[in-house]
């Protein structure tokens, strides 16, 4: 592989942990590995591959670990594991994991409902995990409804920011991902937030967004976010995913439309578009999955009609 | 009604057009007239309601005439028709319009198809037609596939310029629409296109988009251009749309998503959202309809857990 000469962003596929984690019938193990194989073949690079967090929380990621070993088996792969606390952290580690995603929330309420402890109480964690990991772990923190919250509306900028001021000094190095749990933000908030942030904390190495589609402004806020500056993006392939405690907040941003919309731009991602269509059309049709985005139907229309013109040619 | 005294943009409701124009079934007379009763109920208040063209290219518009008559009748709507010429633009002011759109194409092999004619005769023809109507007929010109062509690709901002130079001067005045045919726009191109227009063309009194959401770039195109200063923007209700000479690109970005990403900036639209999107759930259900859009669905389930929660609180 040539290192891409164009300048470029970084997506990061979380179809495999936030995208799975809502589909009831179990994924078998097998295909798990199969669709992160896939999705290394098409040109992905980083790859949350799962939570390490309770069976009964998450029983569709309860193999985490046994995908976690086989990821460190595939060449090229920069696989990621979310943890809820240091205990959790510290068993990815001794699995395997290289990178670790902290989660916690800003709001008080969707802190409870997803992790069980006020947002104190997780800032307390994440300092414990940094303790407890090798400094050589990479750590990102996926600050979660920093724009809106399922049970208490809009998140005001002060209120990321404060938890922010707790949270960078901890370890100023840790990537940042702002998320937008509920797919409400618009692009106007992405801006004003990602712009105070990195005003407010110029030594935090990167910022990432976690952008979902549900009321159709994914790309505009991947958009706004990119011109605060900010290239690393999550996103899940075939537009899978929604978090359970966020009601009607399925579907992030489709790997495939962030793809093409910066493959446009003439930023490089390093990606086969059409070659990722395919996997993502095979993850949008899993069973009890839902799925999102608007490029695949729309490519996959296209090359049909190719494949119709070509046949009926020869 | 009051004056909103938010900021505000224009939402201009191009579904009993464009959204239109590609369903086969023959959407009756007074369904049309009602669907536009509908949205200026919600507060749409200004709405292309059809296309003076040979009832053999769009036979779904040629009680076109009927539904301006009724228009007319209806308080605080302002109808806008598209003509593809001098005669259509007659017929159409002496059946009662006082807006009339004019098309043409930057790509010569899109005009072709379009209206049958290159694109420096349709530049001639609208000075025909400008001299053909009295003064005071409101005069938008549709510029298709001012981004991409369905046929040739990628079109140049220096060819979009150029033909704009002829035009400009023609009627100053006269609003431009800035229109993604094929969706396949990104919103660095927007960006740049509509900055260098802006600055190129100060006397324009107003500029539009008309973004398609094939891609689900929609909404990020839109807000590339609100960015640059546009303040008017067409929509169609449910999504609903296509080119018929574009293949693949159904889809005008949806009023709705439009609607409620503005709202949700802070900027005003006049428009209700919850009861337009009962409007956009019926016109997302005409028979032979493409529809779009997100919000429409979000919504929806929104309203109806709503309702089952109120139903067994009762």
């Amino acid at each position: 592989m040539t290192i891409p000469s164009r300048p470029s962003v970084e997506i990061v596929e979380v179809g495999p942990r936030d995208g799975y984690q809502g589909i009831t019938p179990f994924i078998p193990t097998d295909l798990k590995i199969s669709f992160i194989e896939r999705l290394v073949s098409v040109g992905v690079r980083r790859i949350e591959i799962g939570s390490c967090v309770s069976e009964k929380a998450l029983p569709q990621l309860r193999d985490t670990h046994e995908v976690l070993t086989a990821c460190v088996r595939i060449p090229s792969v920069a696989p990621q594991v979310l943890v809820p606390n240091q205990r959790r952290g510290e068993q990815a580690v001794n699995a395997g994991a290289r990178t670790l995603v902290f989660v916690l929330s800003v709001s008080e309420s969707h802190n409870r409902a997803n992790v069980q402890t006020t947002p104190e109480q997780s800032v307390d964690e994440y300092a414990r995990l940094l303790k407890a990991v090798p400094s050589e772990i990479a750590m990102r923190l996926d600050l979660a409804t920093a724009f809106d919250c399922p049970y208490e509306g809009r998140v005001q900028v002060a209120a990321t920011i404060a938890m922010l001021e707790r949270l960078v000094p901890l370890r100023p190095g840790a990537e940042i991902c702002l998320c937008d749990t509920t797919g409400r933000a618009d692009p106007k908030h992405v801006e004003r937030l990602f712009s105070t942030c990195i005003s407010r904390f110029p030594n935090v190495s990167r910022w990432a967004l976690h952008a979902h589609d549900t009321y159709g402004r994914g790309l505009a806020n991947v958009y706004a976010a990119y011109k605060q500056g900010v290239r690393t993006f999550d996103a899940s392939f075939g537009g899978l995913g929604g978090c359970p405690f966020a009601p009607g907040a399925t579907g992030n941003v489709a790997t495939e439309d962030i793809v093409y919309m910066f493959e446009r731009m003439g930023m490089a991602t390093g990606i086969d578009l059409e070659a990722l269509v395919a996997v993502a059309r095979d993850g949008a049709a899993l069973p009890g999955g839902l799925a999102g985005g608007r490029v695949r139907a729309a490519v996959t229309a296209k090359v049909q009609m190719q494949a119709r013109s070509a046949s009926s040619k020869a």
